[in-house]
């Protein structure tokens, strides 16, 4: 096999340096949040970035036992008490394209419409009604927008944009979903933003690649799910969980007769 | 890295052998149940050893889709609408101590016994009473025996063994368990055999070590998992999936203030 | 929660069903193959049916422990000897469109193929010559066609359908994948069809939808991940597997001073 | 199916509360490592204990591309493009007793010394050298103490303890493991204590549960994991990993004839 190459980790035998930085000293004066922006992002944040991350990783750690990721991961600590790493894998792996992926879509959104702005000199205001009057078409959903329970607005996008505000770092990000905002009011219908396209603005002003937004939020659920397993491990006892199913296919059929 | 070593495959630029067979001989005359006997345990099964493996395949493979296994891999598919193997996956990590453990439990305490009564030169019935008065004392479950629906006689106990009477197959496995079963309604009360003790002493009459037990079931389950599944993508929506929660902790903390 | 509705399995407190038909005389009776395909498929396959199923479980169950799907499930199992799902959990993660993926890539192709024949009552050949020049186009791989190994000719393909042709079961699925090879040798050059080319073609005729074909493989490979991690564990020390990497990032970071 | 109870988060139709806090306060206010301790000790951390756990949480999120967990995701990385949170689960499924599993076991250890030393109103020292003779009479190895690497001292312990000894936080764990690591070098020889040792102390000087030793592992690994895969997308060609295997087993067998 080949030698793996990475420009993470370099580990010897007397020192262990992430991106440059040695391990010993980003234990003393590090946050676990500089450490994810660091391993993801080639840098240390400066304190605003820090902000806006922590808020981010908080948002979105755990909305309840009942969403796919945790209940998944406390049906596996169910039949197996063997490993936690099990159940909280099984958790993990709920998440995708439907649970926690609407971030990422938004952000190769946002992507697209500053490239054809930047590219075409164009205004944000002309490219966001562009991409909005090409989803009705399609009749796809722009994601970063809309909400079950938030139909008016979601709070969590005026406690994300106010931090960023605070810190000086609104950017084109969020100069363009906002630009999204006007131009689904004025063409479709008002769906406010969510939290999952105000943190997809955030991070594309951050400099994070599209995946980064499927991947912070796999780093902020994990610290949910593992709380949950812990509660279902020390709180309730194995195979307690029992799911009703109605049996609905072809009648009995007759075999070996 | 040091080159891996293998007893298993042998694969060149113009051949695949397993276990020594070719696999496009094994194509054409093998049967899946075949190769699985072949993959763990060095040689093919006899016609008789073949009909036991299916019989055991066969009826672990899916009990309903409530079961945390099956259950756990529909709420991945819910979330995850882009790997089916994540999905599985999910399913077969609520696969453990709990949840498809007894089976390669109970072919433990088999070989337990059969260890004594071979090194002593005692009676399995002998060595079963030790070992229940042993569990009793401990307070600990025997595997393989009680069943919460088949209270009276799991059927499918019958159907294993006399399958494995028809193959001329009945060992000492068997033989034991038989013994374990009178030890316990004269040491505790009858609490008759079920499935996992039934094919844990089979796997033992067959030549298997202990973890096949937990092995053969994941084998099989996937394939109950597998349509599971399948039936998630082609008819039901992504996130249908709502678990009703109740919090019960502690009440709302004023933050801030 | 709602109650969850299946096709799949009626399983009451004195019965399991599985499309119909009672366990106990599955077990009795039917392969494990069979029940692979009753779960999937609704019905028992015929003895010819059975054989070409069994011959594709059988040839894609392992081709070797470096393979991703087998070596993650062995590094998974020498970090984690406490749970055996957990190791073949993380073999089938490394199955998706880059590994195993080719099948239900073709099974999508072909299935595209025959839907356009059939609505412009048009010849395979012209409608696989526009599918080829379709790819050609886009610079797009057709899946199910060459092999690294197996340049010339992949002797799988003459094994699988050697097996339908026996059976009287050649249909359209094969029609069209031989039409396809011979537009990419008129189009492009000649590549030969490989074994996910020839199963494909074999799965649309057995009437399975393409998720199968993704499906089928994992069922399959999960027999050989669960025997390389018996191995793993019988064999070899926890821990042994160590890779060599080579950093390449930035030079060290002068911190905290 | 029950509803099911927590004591974590409370989400209704304009709140989301997470241990009674109001997740719109935490997310303006709380670092992600606040939240973890939050979310697994039901109060919020002082800044002495929130510095200690982000020394924990930044010391053990990534030590190499080699570590079984992070090789684990990087080859399901390399089969399966389709869900980054496939290749992530695949890498925490390599976690468990062998690797990650050290501090738990310690922190285990250590509760079991202050529990005896309580009821027996003992002295640590007197404890200590009790457990280190009954270790070395099962011949168990001591978790928490010796390392490959650093065997004559293990660097992060100093900047772990330092850490407690400036937030004031040195309590009975470290006591007791400074003890542990005497009575090893008098019954014994002379064997560190290591970064897991050092942690457990801390953990549980924090007033953590044992199994939250291998969750905090999990939660700082996953963010070592993402970035790996990361890499792993952006830099790497699919399946471009390769292992050797050397076929080692029977000779070939001839079939069929």
């Amino acid at each position: 096999m080949d030698t793996w190459r990475t420009a993470i980790v370099d580990a010897g035998p007397d020192h262990i340096r992430v991106r440059g930085h040695d391990v010993l000293e980003l234990m003393k004066r590090a946050t676990f949040t500089d450490h994810i922006f660091l391993l993801h992002h080639q840098r240390l944040p400066s304190e605003g970035e820090r902000r806006l991350l922590d808020a981010i990783l908080v948002g979105g750690a755990d909305h309840g036992a009942g969403a796919p990721s945790c209940a998944a991961a406390r049906l596996a600590a169910s039949g197996n008490r063997e490993s936690l790493s099990a159940a909280i894998a099984a958790g993990i792996l709920a998440i995708g394209d439907e649970h926690g992926g609407a971030g990422s879509s938004c952000m190769e959104l946002i992507r697209q419409g500053l490239g054809r702005a930047r590219a075409g000199s164009r205004s944000f205001d002309a490219v966001a009604a562009e991409l909005v009057g090409e989803a009705k078409q399609a009749k796809a959903r722009l994601p970063g927008f809309g909400h079950r329970v938030h139909s008016k607005i979601d709070p969590r996008v005026a406690v994300i944009f106010g931090l960023a505000k605070d810190a000086g770092l609104e950017g084109d990000g969020i100069r363009f979903v906002r630009a999204l905002e006007a131009a689904i009011a004025a063409g479709i219908k008002p769906i406010p933003l969510n939290i999952d396209g105000a943190l997809a603005a955030v991070l594309v002003d951050l400099g994070f690649p599209a995946l980064f937004g499927r991947l912070i939020f796999i780093i902020s659920r994990v610290a949910g799910i593992s709380a949950e397993v812990l509660e279902e491990h020390t709180r309730e006892k194995a195979m307690r969980i029992k799911i009703p199913v109605e049996y609905d296919g072809v009648p009995p059929v007759k075999d070996g007769q």
